[in-house]
């Protein structure tokens, strides 16, 4: 008899069942919490595996350590981590490996926790097949509490920053053949490739939401980051706060070399590993911010309705269907 | 040019290179320290890899969770955890692992929860080739410091349990051929395979340290666990502490079918995954401890001299240079 593997049940089932395990309360977003007298802390676990995550081809040791620091550091932020207290490493690799590649990787995430804040706490090492990077990142929760399940309808959907630079610089060092009728121009191919190897988080981002707020009361943010790429950020806040993501896609912000075509707003839509903020205000808060920081945009809107993505420009809702499917 | 591996320089010292990217304050001991205004937070990292730590043969899936927490809260109780808070959990499975492998691995990890405290607070799935179990687990620090290098000469070495227990437990599952020579009996089999498969901690530690406290200004105390064996304990502290054991092997507290000979000796001293604390106190506390608590033993007392242990009985002390190296 065949029994149910993790390839049949797929990712989020999979971290739904484990859910169950889980007190109700804390089952909820990427972040896990510690309530204390004074500040709650907020704790995110991420891992990045050899040949899932990442190759020793297109990307380099210090590069590599930056970015896992980034990606954690990415889910504090859009849990509404104020301040970043420092991170844990629990390593795993082979005994082949070569003490300068383990050298470079800790002076790469030293080096985003010396820009973003926070320290190495502590960590522990053992010997396995292929490399692995776990981190436990720990934040300060601020003021607001930035969750997946708090878009509204009649919110605003906002982003920080450009999405699908990231996937293109991937492409660019792993010499995928992504377009041939494209030439790219120098300047993108430097930032996609810097947007790879050295993303970086926008730790601004609390400070002008404060700044902005135009209603007290709301203190619950429907957020995520677009790690997993900007629809996988949608259908993530769509499911988890029950409503329909209405996105103006002539509002999208994009590079100004980015090249036209279906395929390259696949790349855009599907790419990942931007760390970008995906969340939803009121409509006169999400002015305020707008106009207060020139890097977020308003994409779309969220209204009452099962959970799903649409575009107010219908001719593009055939992208949707390819959206790939995530497998284990 | 041969560049220098992990497997060149070894646990220890690679651990040692690791400390230099942390804070001098922070680099000290198994777990982290987080500072709050009310309580400081201790956190601990331990991973188990398969075909490394454990593996199927020798463990079932529900055991081994329990005993990925236990590993866990036996460094928090080291290090003076009064109370668990809680885990997170880091895991990386092959596609093909069956969904019962996992649901019994977390079922484990509940049970033992539900016995010491502490729940899952989050955690994380990542596709690999190796199972892997990531823990990071949160406790609230006592009135105790407990630190390997804060063992003292002329304070008493004491341990709580049994070791060797654990050993024995993974040779039976395995069907290593330990001693054709002794027959073991039925209730030390059972009780060995116990240890092996679900080992406990002993939270009443701490209490029972503070009733016995017989010196109130003495904050900071000598501590580690058995988790690598007594041997590696003893030498973790001497080796932090900067001080010399000097060991009783009379004293020294055996199940009271443990066979004879040098073999057993090795496989009490080397064996490891007992969890048991071996620390020192000041003579008085001690006795009014072991008192106190009939489960700890003194077996010896620490001096002045090099980092070294010895036996009190010479003719042992050739069990010391069968000690094996740890490799990477």
């Amino acid at each position: 008899m065949h029994k149910e593997t993790l390839e049949d049940i797929g990712e989020k089932e999979l971290i739904n069942r484990l859910r169950k395990f889980m007190p109700k309360n804390q089952a909820s977003d990427d972040c896990a919490l510690i309530k204390t007298k004074n500040n709650n802390l907020l704790i995110n676990n991420d891992s990045l595996v050899e040949n899932v995550h990442f190759n020793d081809i297109s990307i380099g040791p210090q590069d590599l350590g930056w970015k896992a620091v980034i990606s954690n550091l990415s889910d504090l932020l859009s849990s509404g981590s104020q301040k970043t207290l420092g991170i844990t490493i629990s390593l795993i690799l082979p005994s082949k490996t070569e003490w300068v590649w383990v050298e470079e990787l800790y002076k790469g995430m030293n080096k985003a926790l010396k820009k973003y804040g926070g320290i190495i706490l502590g960590g522990d090492c053992s010997k396995g097949s292929q490399k692995t990077i776990s981190i436990t990142a720990f934040g300060i929760q601020g003021e607001l509490e930035l969750k997946r399940n708090a878009c509204k309808p009649g919110d605003i959907i906002l982003t920080t920053g450009i999405h699908g630079l990231s996937k293109l610089g991937f492409m660019i060092n792993n010499k995928v053949d992504f377009d041939n009728n494209v030439s790219l121009n120098k300047r993108l191919i430097r930032k996609s490739i810097k947007h790879f190897c050295r993303p970086e988080v926008y730790p601004f981002f609390l400070k002008n939401l404060l700044k902005s707020r135009s209603n007290k009361k709301r203190r619950r943010i429907g957020c995520t980051d677009s790690s997993d790429g900007l629809f996988q950020a949608l259908q993530d806040l769509t499911i988890s706060s029950k409503c329909k993501a209405i996105i103006n896609y002539e509002k999208i912000p994009k590079d100004k070399d980015w090249p036209k075509g279906d395929i390259w707003d696949e790349y855009y839509f599907f790419g990942g590993e931007d760390y970008e903020l995906v969340f939803s205000l009121p409509k006169k808060w999400a002015k305020n911010l707008t106009k207060l920081d020139k890097n977020i945009n308003e994409i779309g809107y969220f209204s009452k309705g099962e959970p799903s993505i649409k575009f107010i420009d219908k001719c593009k809702n055939k992208l949707l269907k390819n959206a790939p499917f995530r497998h284990f």
